[in-house]
């Protein structure tokens, strides 16, 4: 930006909002939104955390149904506490072995944590259903994706959906209004730094 | 996944977790992290929200400057007001002309703002500082980069400074412990979507 001059600068900011007011005002349509959040990098389950803090917020209700276990724990679960009404936090990532031995255990738990989500996504009471890490469970093939699709892409009009984890199947991308990947740039596990409090729980 | 059998499925994935209990108990340090989100994509204010909560969560104190008005709004207040001894907020970005007949102005107020940002960095009280959109300050020119810079380096070892908005200058890249880029693959708005509540705001 140095070697620009103030006016160019400033004549290049007011087209740009001028240029956003107008794509805005043409925007006027609300519905529910299938949100997918993916790719190697952090923020995937944090964004979708941040998303359930802004509904519950508005005094809506969010149902989370969490398929890996830990991706949600300590930090959001103290806050979730504090408004009981407004969120249902299932955490049915315990006990999942990700071994074929016990292939046919994890299938069972997968589908009962999907049953959850499909009660959640059929209630009119929630305005948004998180499934956090589904894309994992999807990736590992314990879920039939035609049916998750089906019934993703078969919600009321007006509920959110968000599914986060890395690997989002391409046909799930498809059937997304809004998906968001996650990159890596930089990360300190590489230089021996642990996983901390308020940051990745 | 589908024309791969199960065990070889099963070894890849016990590969994997060895690989990864490995990594993980030689990451023993704990130390404050300079947090960057940056990139065109969706996410990096609400996943700093997110780690706002888990923060006030774990019951420690949260300092959040906001310089970019209606960047965090009335979502998130209802949830930060139920813990106000956890959370100082300052949105800082009203009144801001983003204009060079006004550009000593928005100077001032930028630097208005990073006063509250360096106020809270020095005070041992906050385990996490948030400069919201501070990015787009400096892709302004409104404060000087290496003051900017001069001040997150010197931080407290274990104090967490997150900083988002895009273009993040190269030189806070090269300084951050973590930086993630979110990358927008597909956005609503292209669709006549307008922004919604808990969704954008």
């Amino acid at each position: 930006m140095a070697e620009r001059t103030d006016e160019q600068h400033a004549e290049k900011m007011k087209k740009k909002q001028a240029a956003h007011d107008k794509i805005m005002a043409t925007k006027t349509q609300e519905k529910g939104l299938l949100i997918v959040h993916t790719g190697k990098g952090k923020g995937k389950t944090t964004a979708a955390l941040g998303m359930v803090v802004r509904m519950i917020g508005h005094g809506k209700k969010v149902g989370v149904v969490q398929f890996v276990k830990g991706a949600m724990t300590t930090g959001e679960k103290a806050v979730f506490d504090a408004f009981p009404d407004r969120i249902e936090f299932k955490p049915m990532g315990e006990g999942f072995t990700w071994n074929t031995q016990d292939r046919s255990r994890d299938i069972a738990l997968a589908r009962e944590a999907w049953d959850e989500v499909k009660r959640m996504v059929a209630d009119p009471d929630y305005a948004m259903v998180l499934a956090d890490e589904l894309n994992i469970v999807l990736r590992y093939d314990y879920l039939p994706l035609d049916e998750v699709l089906a019934v993703l892409t078969a919600k009321d009009e007006m509920k959110h959906v968000v599914v986060t984890g890395r690997n989002a199947p391409e046909a799930l991308i498809e059937a997304a209004d809004l998906v968001t990947e996650m990159t890596m740039i930089k990360h300190p596990f590489r230089s021996g730094v642990k996983a901390q409090a308020g940051i990745e729980y």
